[in-house]
């Protein structure tokens, strides 16, 4: 039996982490620790999970969580995780780290975008970007996972067969994305107090969201060149759930069929990763509570443009599915226990 | 006192009418018709205007229209109108048409997207296109109007100065719009149920909206060249509004103050365009029950991309206030009358 | 031209003020505060009030609004309006206080539900609770209104007809409210956030709520006994409205149609009061956005129950459209102008 | 393993039942029906299914049914069910209806309140109602569950320890319900829409719920006296859930700790109901996708009544969940595998 433990455990992506892993039957949560001046009940901070989960929720304490845990899941705020993941990795922990603290390998891009200088580089090569579509090998044998960001995870997904099958210009992509509110995290501030969010739409950060250098990273990975997208994020007036629509200029006019089956090729034996024929458009519900993106795709033949529908619940596919998807391919799991 | 009448009055544009009409000081509401067998108190239809409205709703009788009216608004569905108008006219009344059916020039054009036969090509080049900001002067002088459509009033606002101006690239143009449910009319169908549209969000038509061709025909006679944008609506959980973000692309590298400063002279003088700061993105709340179009700039001169945020309350500045511009302008009101 | 001002302009209520007065023929808006530490545009505050209203909201300063002003609104928090009043009436201003601090005409009570001592009881007693359907001839002759709260409102023209006719029974009155999330005021706090008050629906101070004793002080004064309601409010998913179901219990049978009757009569001239027929029940968007007040009764003749569905916009019949119903009785305009 | 179908699974409660049996260790899912013209994928009808459940749903087949399955849900409408049962049981096949129609013992009262002769009263007896909390033990032996509707399962959970321990007063019931539009079922009408549920809020049927007569029915049952309660449901503008706040008048005056010790000990060993302390009031978030009935109580000692704030998902405790509870007491299963 697995023993697990959460840091962050108050959060939104703790919460789900929790109920993900209350039914994984290779799994014990042994551990959860929060920002608490004294230990409390998980059923007193989330009320649904009283009578559920057995556990009490206290402040973060390096040896007994070591002690306890196998695995350590960080739920924790981007600058925050670097100070807790050295002490676990030198006492010989496996790590999930759901913060962006180890996704970007280039500290200086962090330091730009995060507005801190990297406290642990000297563990930032260690980290395997964990999403499994790209980095399944590495991450079966790594004992440090940097869980993908939430808006990352559905514009890679959606973007990188097209330009790594080479019609797709890297030059022309657009990100015209929409996240529900969890996808800030819990943060109580006015402009996500209800009366302010309900009935109401609008972007922010259009070309300035720190996910951008995220996706920017990816892509040029996947295809050994420069790729700087064009990232807007809007904020839905729902509570889970992104939907990005990705529009990719095509270098030169391709059949629609054809792109489908590029795409169809490349996650042929993806279990969370679900192609939508030709025209086919998903919306949120379809992936909301599940840990699958789904993919649709609208091919303009004659103005050379690529659209894609790329649909993620952000807590599940985009954090603590994901995260757990990462878990599974960890430790030989089958990568869908307690996910499907 | 200008007698004015609604045909249609049971629809959300034809609330809408109402609501404005009874505050206009110029004008007199003598005439609601809709789709019954016998006539019905408006107060029966719509709760919220008992005791406020004390009017009956009939059924359709053009003699009766024309006898108590100087001018009609048509808040008919799509293939509808086509039907009253030339009645209408032929009794010497002035309508203002919110339904698609004389915005498209071409009638082929039309039969291609509204799936029929038009019915009336021999009024369609009296039809003024009721977009003030590019056409008041001929509005001044029409009897007829042609009342734009919502996705079109907010994109063609948004998008009119970049093309006219020279920079934006008039191939390089795609709108990426959300609307409310209220813009699909008051369709009893199950995508339009709560549990379908609430905690979703979905693309609909990517590139096969039926306003395509209106923004292009537009875009096109603005520009004098063949404008062919690409248009992916998407359908919002709330009631009312649109927010369209628009990425044009720039033939050049043009500076961001220098764009900002060509959209604030075209708007210079209209009273319903309120340009935002570059940078500042306008949210829903800002326009919904306003008849105002809030635009927002941001131009990455790098990348040579200028991406609008335009947004408007489809129910106002995209059908009945707009609707009431016209009029206002139409008769020597005061523009702002009952809008403000 | 009566000149008006508001203090604490930036909150809800505020905005809805300056929203009626900019439409009101009889009024000219003159002075904005709120606690700013300098003076700020309106339309930097609400957006959507950009280039309509051109006046700038600053920090209070008495001599200031004195000057300007021959009425203020105070759109206060509890227990800070008290601080304002004495120096506003001191300088011979009227104004209509839309706070709690001025309802309770027992400082006792007040130090009780409001866990403050009263600072200003020599001024209790000249103010008119404001309530038209109960003291409107008072209401004309005062310079200073306390304006009532948004659930007593709902609640007291819901109950006081039953009670005054005498067949109520003033022991078993149980109101079940439910309110949009504006009722709270502008709070940043958790239980607010989006997150939380979308799909979500809760009770709360069942019983201990500060509305508590304005109900039964009003229904104690109109029947000259004491009455001592029970009251259960609920937090409801929406901006605004709020709905009460009230149960009162029938000292004896009493035919439904004479319970209707007795209710038509009390509100026979009342011009925002609206009876809705036998067992049709009010929703909220029939009142959301007006300052009517829609009641609808059902009767249980054999269990001797009557049942009150009644519905308010808590911002505009339950606090701002109120209050300038007040500002109307108390300077002879007609009592509907800006708020129909 | 036990071989499971569903008749009716494109519904709201067939969909569920889908999601929950899926991951019951226990059971296989063999048969799926509708009313459909041919098979189809079930993937097809709930996308967020594909890849999930590999099984067609079929036009219904007696036969088919019967020699695929051991068990059948129904998940039919109202005076649908009474056409399969009989069918189904001459098989010798288990059933658990979600429908009304084996609820109500009485052919007349099912008649006036359903509007139809009942068509299998022949069977009516040999059903169990499938409230595991009052009849365990006779679900156990039991091949015919008939299961609860969703308000009477929040309703006389809340209800019948205080009528049973005999302080609370038979004739001073009132349950003001509300629910999620789930409650309603898949229904497309206009009051469904998006448009009229989203910022809205009404009360229906006041007195006139079909069922009113079903819980009038247990309590009776349970108290072996008449029981006739008020029950007043309004439409919450969510998806799911359903919270019922009831007044119960006291007999004599009762202290709170004794209304709670009396709540504790009745559900003291029950699974699904979680008692919330004194003065704590559940929130639908806490019981939604969740088999759980929260209740919290109030207390007014002075004027002798028992306020109960009853909660449940009215998918999952107020259907789907508690027809596989009732399953799992059938088979012999842990009461909570699937539901936890």
């Amino acid at each position: 039996m697995l023993r697990v433990g959460i840091v962050g455990a108050r959060g939104f992506t703790g919460e789900e982490l929790i109920k993900i892993l209350m039914r994984h039957p290779g799994v014990r949560l042994t551990y959860l620790s929060a920002t608490l001046t004294k230990p409390e009940e998980i059923g007193e901070i989330f009320p649904a999970l009283r009578d559920v989960v057995g556990l009490k929720c206290e402040p973060f304490n390096v040896d007994k969580a070591a002690e306890k845990c196998d695995l350590l899941f960080l739920a924790l705020p981007h600058t925050v995780s670097m100070d807790y993941v050295p002490k676990l990795l030198k006492r010989g922990k496996k790590v999930v780290d759901l913060s962006a603290d180890y996704r970007l390998k280039n500290p200086a891009v962090y330091r730009q975008w995060y507005h801190k200088a990297h406290k642990d580089i000297k563990h930032l090569k260690a980290f395997v970007y964990g999403l499994p579509e790209l980095y399944r090998e590495r991450i079966k044998k790594t004992g440090c996972v940097a869980n993908p960001g939430c808006y990352p995870t559905a514009a890679i997904l959606g973007i990188v067969p097209a330009l790594v099958a080479g019609f797709g210009d890297k030059d022309g992509v657009i990100i015209d994305a929409k996240s529900g509110v969890t996808g800030a995290g819990k943060k109580v501030s006015p402009e996500y107090l209800s009366v302010h969010v309900n009935e109401n739409f609008r972007g922010y950060k259009f070309n300035m969201h720190q996910h951008s250098p995220e996706i920017n990273q990816e892509l040029s990975r996947a295809t050994l060149a420069r790729v700087d997208v064009v990232f807007c994020p809007h904020l839905l007036p729902v509570n889970r759930g992104i939907l990005e629509t990705i529009y990719i200029r095509l270098k030169k006019s391709v059949p629609a069929q054809q792109v489908e089956a590029v795409y169809k090729k490349f996650y042929k034996t993806e279990p969370f990763v679900r192609m939508r024929g030709l025209g086919v458009l998903p919306q949120l519900t379809d992936v909301t509570y599940t840990n699958f993106c789904d993919i649709g795709l609208v091919v303009d033949e004659k103005k050379k443009l690529l659209i894609v529908s790329s649909a993620i619940d952000n807590l599940l596919k985009g954090a603590s599915g994901q995260a757990v998807q990462n878990m599974n391919i960890m430790y030989g799991f089958d990568e869908r226990t307690a996910l499907a």
